[in-house]
């Protein structure tokens, strides 16, 4: 095959998976030639290749463009587009909820079996792309060079190792930290339900996103508080000026958000609103407790900043893991809780005593000498280009009025839908088909986002997967 | 040496070491030579060696009794002899208290470093007995097998085959259990605190042994629970009349027992009184969780029952783990909550969402193949002699009015200083010395226990133990 036929067969591959969308312009003549390291006139060959195929159009003075074929004029918008419909969201007044909705979670979270769906409902990520094999050859090692590991040697905080680890990553990357504050938790999981009850008891109101990680709302349910749900915009995050004017009216014991990557709306909010959103609450001393779990999977330039970053009075309660970067089965995370560590190591001790000990040593030997810059710099260029293949896919597949994130880390898409579409009709026939979808249902207590559902993008796109979202587009088509 | 000498050089030592106390029988001639497989003949020769050199004397029709050298007429009592010093328990009217007995728990824990101490103060079975290279050696199989691991796998109630080893083990040993009622927790400590927290709410009083074991105090406390003691024999256990008195007078959300090998009494409650306890709180519909942690661990012949045998309602949560017969640091745990599954399992994936995965399944490899039962009868059986010498040791060297527990199974013997003593001044001083002790009012939110210590018979008795023992015997003289 001429290079010019395989750089053809190429394109037309990537328009077919929708790496390119029917309507947009494709690379120019010399960036192709730039990118694939071929000639300017190889690059001409190909095109006019791909025109004859009926593929691209070229247009005067603007490039060559992916041909409509199927018409789709009305491709999917972003979220922070103006609606199609013009409906506004919701605008009634904040009310403070009980929540339930671990039940719902934990039913869908068993509908996904890794090994025989295709898991576009898991909110975890792929872990074949862990250096599984690595770790536990750590963990193997001080398993056998130690003739029997105490339990004394490992109580709260955790283990002095990791401990350090973990302060010297933040330390590098511009977060402010003591190690002293750290405390190693069983993943994030606990390091958030620690944190909550550290600053606020059952029947208080905690205001979080909306809509929020569902995290959020478990560790809510499980002490017995109410939720509040404060807007939150698609790119910028929780909006202050609502949040001000709850503060105002009610009395608020907490508020929990994820200022990166937010699961389910994948925003990194800008440095300037994290301040803003520390200093409102450090105005009326409202802790603040910070999901960062997805701060090494970023798609910029550089590791974000944290609520941390702009903490001067120890009210935030930061919390994160190793689940989403590292491994997710060694369950190793932790908070750093500002001025509640003392009731956060306590509640750590009483909840669960230690985090296993050969694990958190494990990750610890890991982070010293077992290559995480180089796995984490693999994962975030995979998970990059598979966010903009599976939005080019939804954006082929689902019909009008579909509209999506735009992810600027982690591995989660969040896909509005026509609004007649429940997205519990949905699951449902999906799973029928061996697909699953993370329903809208199971980000906040109220009845917003039941036409929505969160991808997952983790895992390598395949035939599958395209087929996958080619029958959600239908049952989706169908529904609206 | 000849064999006779051989002989008597080992019962001196077996004296010297307190096997054999003052004042006490000896093995009968006849015991001698069956069970160091000598003649008659040698053992009466070594026996007469040991007359002459004071170790022993001969009484007439009775047999060989070790000199009574210290002219120590006093030795110490068994905790459910009628008190020396005639003053009866405290008889208060039962009243439930606010806990807050962590931060002394976990100050002590801290203060016990395996490797620099004698660790007597330890709340945890020596570890070196555990098969601790072969758990690992199967972990490392499982992680080695699989490419990698998915959470999804392993969500609550926890890994299939775990939960079908562990059943079996119930099966096996007499108690009824359905696998379906099993769910998977970090250690006995999750297990007990959802337990709880599934049962009552913050504001209940829950009903517990006097002693009791602080990690029921640190359930209680972690969510602001109020507790009320009830008295405890030191060998029957919990006094069900009394409960009987406070159920009539006040409200009780739960009761909270240790039924085998009370921590830190050692009792086996009778099964007589098991079912009573099970039926006076069934009559009542009040919940009781069983923390049966120490299972594996009796000195008899058999396992005994549980609370759960003698259920017929689904109110007795029944709470257990590995760690203190297999492995501590696996963290492996689970609970059996009856008629409260559906709120534990829930709870479980609310606090901490999975137990780690390769850690279950190597537990279930191990159960399966590992020769568990080998392990055990081992690990019983040392033991079994170690609270013999201990509690030899405690009569040897502690001072009049000492009084002690007569452990049925487990590690801990419960100690009875003469009033005086302060343990809390005790354990200082003990710690100056490089020597820990468990002091007695970590075990209940009164001030009855401030004269009692508990004491770690797990790890292999030497002459580092033997003097820490002696120190300990002197301190106490001092205050006494």
């Amino acid at each position: 095959m001429k290079l010019y036929e395989k750089l053809a067969d190429d394109m037309t591959e990537a328009v077919r998976r929708g790496v390119f969308a029917a309507g947009e312009r494709i690379l120019s003549v010399r960036q192709a030639s730039q990118q694939h390291g071929v000639s300017i006139k190889t690059v001409l060959r190909a095109y006019a290749l791909l025109e004859s195929r009926g593929v691209v159009e070229s247009r005067p003075q603007s490039g060559y463009f992916v041909r409509d074929t199927a018409a789709r004029a009305a491709r999917a918008a972003a979220l922070d587009e103006p609606r199609l419909s013009g409906k506004p969201a919701a605008e009634t007044a904040p009310v403070a909820a009980e929540v339930d909705v671990s039940r719902l979670v934990l039913s869908t979270l068993r509908s996904i079996r890794a090994h025989d769906a295709v898991p576009l409902g898991s909110p975890y990520p792929d872990p074949s792309l862990f250096p599984w094999r690595r770790i536990n050859q750590y963990a193997n090692a001080i398993a056998r060079r130690s003739a029997s590991w105490n339990l004394i040697d490992d109580l709260p905080p955790g283990n002095p190792e990791l401990i350090r680890q973990i302060a010297r990553r933040y330390a590098e990357n511009g977060v402010p930290v003591d190690p002293g504050e750290i405390i190693i938790t069983l993943g994030a999981t606990e390091a958030i339900n620690l944190s909550l009850q550290a600053v606020a008891k059952p029947g208080d109101t905690v205001a979080v996103e909306s809509p929020t990680y569902y995290a959020m709302l478990h560790a809510i349910e499980r002490l017995g508080m109410r939720a509040i749900e404060v807007a939150t915009h698609p790119a910028h995050g929780i909006d202050i000026e609502a949040l001000a004017q709850i503060i105002a009216t009610q009395t608020i014991a907490a508020c929990m958000v994820m200022p990166n990557f937010q699961n389910p709306l994948g925003f990194q909010m800008p440095d300037a609103r994290k301040r803003q959103l520390v200093d409102l609450l450090a105005a009326h001393e409202i802790p603040v407790i910070e999901n960062d779990v997805y701060q090494e999977l970023y798609f910029g330039d550089a590791r974000p900043s944290t609520l941390k970053n702009f903490d001067t009075k120890g009210l935030v309660l930061h919390c994160a893991s190793f689940s989403k970067s590292l491994t997710a089965s060694y369950r190793i995370g932790w908070a750093m809780p500002g001025r509640y560590r003392a009731q956060v190591e306590k509640l750590k001790f009483l909840n669960t005593l230690t985090t296993p000990s050969v694990p958190q040593v494990a990750v610890a030997d890991y982070l010293k000498q077992g290559g995480y810059d180089r796995h984490l710099r693999h994962v975030r260029k995979v998970y990059r280009q598979q966010a903009s293949i599976m939005t080019a896919m939804v954006r082929r597949f689902f019909p009008v009025g579909t509209r999506m994130s735009a992810p600027q880390g982690g591995y989660v898409l969040w896909v509005e839908l026509p609004e007649r579409v429940d997205s519990m009709r949905l699951y449902q026939a999906a799973l029928a088909r061996g697909i699953t979808v993370g329903p809208g249902m199971m980000f906040s207590t109220r009845d917003d986002f039941r036409h929505f559902i969160r991808l997952n993008y983790s895992y390598p796109w395949t035939a599958q997967t395209e087929a996958a979202l080619k029958t959600l587009g239908e049952l989706v088509a169908r529904m609206a």
